[in-house]
C-alpha cells in the first residue's frame, strides 16, 4: 500500500499543511496538487463538489504524492463508505458532537471487527495497492470535526473513542454555536477558549489537532500552539483573492480603465 | 439587445480589464465574474475548456454584467459560429497572419451580406435579447490575434479588413516567431519593437489594441502606451500563484511543517 | 443581499407562479428562466437531477431575476444544507408528516441559534451577496410538503413550528395516502377535502399555501381559493405535451406521413 | 443491421416527421423520442450540443425505434466521421454550396471505394449490428443543406453528385442570403421561389426534399407541395412556447399573481 | 408496462445471469448490454457511479431488452426512491441485517398502501410505460443483501417481510463479518455454511437466492445448488483481467518488449 | 521534464506495448493504466471520446508512469495543438497520405522555428514539468498513420519529412483502400505486402514502425518482423470479449439459465 505520509509527518512532531478544494474541477485540483501542500481535502460539504466530480479530483491529486482527503457532507454511512472506496487516505466528518456520533463515524470507516464498513475498495485498491484491504483500518485517517459548544463539552467522551486519528476544528460553526459571528482566524475569547480546550484534550488523548485558517499568520500561530494539521483558505478563496487584488491594483494605478455598472 | 459595454468603455478612451478562464468550471467562472473584471474570456485554445464546458461558463458569467468573450482554438468557421451562437459578445481568434486569414475570420463571424455566418443564435438570443439577430453584426466584436512575425509584416493588410474591432497580441507566440523565448511581459527588443508597431498600426486604423500580460505593472505600462484591452494572467495562474505563495510563507515562517518527498 | 422577491409578492397578497425543472440541463433551465415565472424549482426528488447538475441549473436561473428554489429528495440535513449553500432562496422538502419532521427540517435550514445549519455558503454568498450569512435565517424560505393523511392530521402541530414560511401540497402522494389514484388537479372528495383543510390551517397560522398543478385552469381555481404559490406541470411535461400535440396535429392533417412501427 | 426505416417511408411516398434536439440532455432526448417522431436530429451546429453530449442523446433515442440523425457544425471530415461512428443513420451538413462541397461531404461519409471515411464504427456497429460496415454506404443518409443563393444556383451540380439521399432547406440562412429577414415559414417571394426551385430540382434528381418549419400549418403545406422530410421547431422552442403560453394564460386569467421586475 | 422478464425466468426455475457495472460510463454500459446478460446492475455502492451517471447508464441498458437493476449505497429512502424513479426494475440494498431494516427497505420501495414511496416516476414511466404507477408495486423487485453474521441469524425474520422478491449474498462482507478474509468464491467453512443457511431459508420462504461470484465455475456450482440470480465479476474486473492477460501473454511470448519502471 | 520513456525502449531495440482507450471514462482509463502497458492512447477519432473527457483520462493515466498518447480525429491544427497542450507525449494522426499532409502535421506539432504550434502548454507543463516548452519539440512524438494505398505509394516522401518519430499502420483502412475487407490481423496478400513495404521504408528512414493488432499472436509476429509499437485491441473490445466469454461459458455449462428474447 502507498504510504500515508501524513502519519510520518505527525510522528516527527511536524505539522501537515493541507489545501482545500471547493471548485468541482479535476484541472484546478491538479493545479493545487502542484503547489506544495502535504495533503488536499476535497470538500464535499460546503464545496461545490459532489461524488462524481470528487472522484476525478482524487485522480488529479493522485498524479502527485499529495495525500488525498475528503470532507463528507454529513455523518452518513453510505456516503462515507463510498468516498473511502474512491481512495481517500482520510475522512473529515462535520458536526461530531457526542460519543455516539464519534462511534458511528468510526464504525462506518472501519472494516470488521472494528466497524461495519462494507468491502469493495474499487478505486482505493487501485490507488493504494492490492493490500489496501489489509491495511485500511490502520492507515486511513478518521477525523471528526469539533465545531459546536456541545462537542467541546463532550470532548473527552469523543476523543476516547478508539479509531480517531485527528480532530478538525471548524471555527465558523464553533463561533456560531458559542454566540459569536461566524468566521475564521477568530479572536473572540469564547472561541479562543474553546479552541484551547480542544487542543489540550487532543494532547491528553494523543490525538492530532487540526484547524481551518484563513491566513498564514494565524496558521503559524496555531502550529506554534501545537496544531499539527492546518488548512489555509481554499482554492476558490485563493482565486477570488488574487484576482480581486490584481484588478484593484490596476484600477488604482492611475491608468484609465473602464468599469462596468455595479450590480 | 443587452449593451456590449466594452464599446462604451473604449469610446471614452478607457481600457478594458479582461480576465482569462482556463479552468473548465462554471463555478470558478462565476467566482471570477465577481472580482471586478470588465470582461472575461473563456480560453478554448490553450485553456482546458471545450465547447460544452464553455457554455456553462458563459452562463456563469451571464449572472453578472461582465461581458463574455471567448478565444477559439483556430480560425475554423464551424467552431467560431458555434461559439458565437453560445452568446459571446466578442471572439478572439489565434494566428491571423494574412489579409486572407482576417477576411475568413470576419466572414465567419458576420451574417450576410457582410459574411456567411449561419443563422441560429439559440443561446445568444436568450442572453442578448430577441433583437440579437439584427444587432449582432454591429455589436459582437471580432478580435484577431497578432502573434507572428508574418502578421506584423502584414499588419496594415490585416487591419484594413472591414469588421475588425480590436486586435489581441499573444506575446508568447510573437516571441517564438521572432526567435525569442516564449513568455509574457517581454522586454526583448524585437518583441517590444513588434508590439510598438502593432500599436501604431492600430492607432492608424482606429482599431483597439489588446495584449495578454502577466503582471499589473506591465499591464499598467501598456495602458499608458495606448492599449485599451488588457488581460492579467488567468484563473489557473492566479490559483497557482496564491496557493504557492501561502504555502511557501508558512513553510518559511519557522514553524515545523512536514514536507512530502519531492517527485 | 439580493431581495427574495417572493416575500414581497406574498405580502401584497398575490400568488407566485412557479416553474418546475426535471430536466438535468442548465440550458433548458435558462430557457425556462426567460418564460415569465416568478420562481423556478429544481426538483432533486423526482426530477432527473442530482446536485452537480442542479448547481449549473441554479447558475442558469441566476442569469435572470427569477428566484431559485429546490426540492430535496428527503429530509436529510447533509443534503439540505448542501443545496442551501448552492444558493437557493427556498427549500421544498417532501413528506413532512409530524411536528418532529418539521422541526428537524427547520433546524437543518437555520443557522444557530435557530438551528444547526453548518456555516459555509460558498456559492450562496456569491449569488446573494456578502451579507448572506446575516440574512439567510430570515430570507431563505423553508417549505415542507404536506402530502399524506398523517400530515393532514398533524397539520396544526406542523404549522406551529417556528420558521416555516409556506407549505407545498403534493397531490399525487396525498391521493395515494388517502386511497385515491395518484395524479394532479384532483377532484376526488377525500383529496379535495384534505386540500381544503390544509389551506384553512395555513390561513390560521398565517403561512403561505402552495400546490402542484397540471393545468392553468386548476391553478387559477386554487389561487382564487387562496393558494399563493402554484406550479404548473414541469419542463419535461411541457416538452412532451407540445411535441406530441404538434406531431399529432400534423399526422391528423391529412398529409401523407410515415409512421414507425409501434413499440 | 437495424433497418433505416426512413427509406421505407420515403419509398411509400410518405413524409418523415422529424424532431430537432438543441438541449444537451439525454433525458430531454428520451422524452422527445417518445412523442411520435419518425426521426430525431441532434443539432450540433446551432444546438447547444457537442459530441460527448450528442452520444448520450443518441443512446437515449436508441431506446426507441426512432431513427437517429445529426446535423454537424460544418463540412469537416474529422467531425462528420466521428458523428457517423457514434451511430447516426443520417448526417445533415450545413452550407453545401457547390459541387465540390457536396463531393467532399459524400466522400467523408462513405467508405472506400465511394469515399475515404475511416473505418472504426465503434458505437455504430453496436447500435446498428455487426454488419454495419457492409451496409453503411447504402443505408446511412447523406443530407446536404441547401441554404444559400449560391447553392440554389448550383442545385443541379450539387444534386448530381452520387451518394446524396436528401437535401435539407435552412430557411433562415436562405432568407439572409437572398436579402430577406431570417426566419422560418417564410412567405417572402424570393425565398418561396428558391424553395420551389430546390423542390423541382429534387424531383428531377429523385432526391428527397426536406425543410425546417416552425408550425404544423407550414409543414403541412410543404408536404402537400412534395417535401418528404419535415421538421417542426425544436425541443427548446417547444419548451419555451408551452411554458410561456401557460404562464401567460394564468397571468391573464384575472387571478392575482405577482410579477418580478422586468430586466 | 414493459415486462420484467426476470420473473418469467425465475418462474421457469432458471437462473438469471446478471452483469455488474462499476465504470461510470453509458458507453461501457451499452457494450455490456450487448454481451448476453439477462440483467445488468448499476453498482452505486462500491462502483464509481453516482446518480447522474447512473441515469445515462440505465438509458444505455434500455437500448436493449436487458433488465436494468441498481444497487444503492445504503438503505436510505430518499436515495432508493430516486433510483426507482430513474427506471430500474429491481433494487439491491446492502446490509439488511434485521427485520426492521427489511421493512424499512420494502416500505421505501412500495407505493401506499404497501409502503410510503413518493409518486413521481419521471423516467420510470417513460421506460416502462404509462401504467408503471399501477404495476410497480408488483413488478419492481426488492432485493436485500444478506451479508453479515447478524443477517444470517435473523434470516427468517428478514425473509418473512412481505414484498421481498430475492436476496443477494455479498460474500466479501459476509466473510469479514464471520472473521474470514474478504473475497469472492469463498470456500472457508463458516462462509460456505452461512451461504447454505441463506439458501435453505430462501427455499423455505420461496424467495429467490442470489450471489456475487468471481468465476463461471463457482457461479455454475451455485446455480446447481439452487441460486437463481448470479453475477460474475464486473465490468472493471473484466477489463482489468483481459487487458492484463493480453499484456502478460505478449511479454512472455519471447519477443523483445520494453517495460516501464515499476512504481 | 518527465522522461518520455518510449524513446529509451525504442533505443534499446525493444517494442512498446500500447493500450487503446475508446471508453470515455477516467476510471476505466485508470484501470487500464495499471495493467502493464508501456503507453496508452486515448482514441479521439473512432473512440467515443471528445476533448473534455480525454483530459480526465490523461489525468488518470498520469497517476502512473504509463506514457499518455492520443489519436486525433483528423489532421487539424487547432485540434492537434489543443490535445498537445493537454499533456500527451505523442500524437497519432489518421490519414497522412502525402508529403504535404505530413509536413502540415509536423508543423502543427512543433514550436517555431520547426513549426507553428502555438505556445500555451497549460496542462502539459504541469504534467511534464516547467521545462516542457524547451523540450517538447524534441520529446513529444509525432506519429502519422499510414493507412491508404496512396500513403504506401508516397511512403518515402512522407517518411523523409523531418520531425516524424514513428508511423502507425491502421490495417482496417489500409485494407479498404486496397479493396480488401476491413479488419485487423489481416492475411490478405495486398495488405500484407503493403505492411511489409511500410516496415521496410521505416527501416530505411530509421523511423519506428507501429501497428494496430487484434490478438497477441499477430502482435508477436509483427514485433518479430520489426515493429516496435504494437497495440492489442482496445478497452471496449477487452470488455466485450471477456464479458461475452464468461456469459457464454456459463450458459454452455449445462446449468439452467434464462435467456432474454433476442433483439
Amino acid at each position: 500500500m502507498r504510504e500515508n505520509t501524513l502519519k510520518a509527518i505527525w510522528a516527527r512532531g511536524d505539522a501537515v499543511i493541507n489545501g482545500w478544494l471547493a471548485i468541482p474541477s479535476a484541472f484546478s485540483a491538479e493545479v493545487m496538487a502542484h503547489q506544495g501542500f502535504d495533503s488536499l481535502t476535497v470538500d464535499m460539504q460546503h464545496g461545490v463538489v459532489d461524488y462524481q466530480a470528487a472522484v476525478t479530483m482524487l485522480q488529479a491529486i493522485s498524479t502527485t504524492p499529495t495525500i488525498p482527503l475528503a470532507r463528507v457532507p454529513w455523518n452518513d454511512p453510505g456516503f462515507s463508505m463510498k468516498v473511502l472506496d474512491a481512495g481517500v487516505f482520510g475522512l473529515i466528518c462535520p458536526m461530531i458532537n457526542t460519543r455516539a456520533d464519534a462511534e458511528a463515524l468510526v464504525r462506518a470507516c472501519k472494516y470488521p471487527p472494528l466497524g461495519y464498513r462494507s468491502f469493495g475498495p474499487v478505486r482505493a485498491s487501485i490507488y493504494a495497492g492490492p493490500d489496501y484491504g489489509d491495511r485500511a483500518n490502520a492507515d486511513v485517517l478518521v477525523i471528526p470535526m469539533i465545531e459546536t459548544k456541545q462537542a467541546v463539552e463532550n470532548i473527552d467522551d469523543i476523543l476516547s473513542v478508539p479509531g480517531i486519528d485527528a480532530v478538525y476544528v471548524g471555527p465558523a460553526d464553533l463561533s456560531l454555536s458559542l454566540g459569536c459571528a461566524p468566521g475564521l482566524d477568530k479572536t473572540d475569547p469564547p472561541v479562543v477558549d474553546a479552541i484551547r480546550k480542544i487542543l489540550a484534550a487532543c494532547k491528553r488523548h494523543r490525538i492530532i489537532a487540526g484547524l481551518h485558517n484563513n491566513t498564514v499568520a494565524y496558521a503559524q500561530k496555531m502550529i506554534n500552539d501545537g496544531f499539527q494539521f492546518v488548512t489555509i483558505a481554499s482554492d476558490s478563496r485563493f482565486l477570488a483573492a488574487k484576482a480581486s487584488e490584481e484588478v484593484a491594483a490596476l484600477r488604482k494605478s492611475g491608468v484609465r480603465t473602464g468599469r462596468l455598472p455595479a450590480y
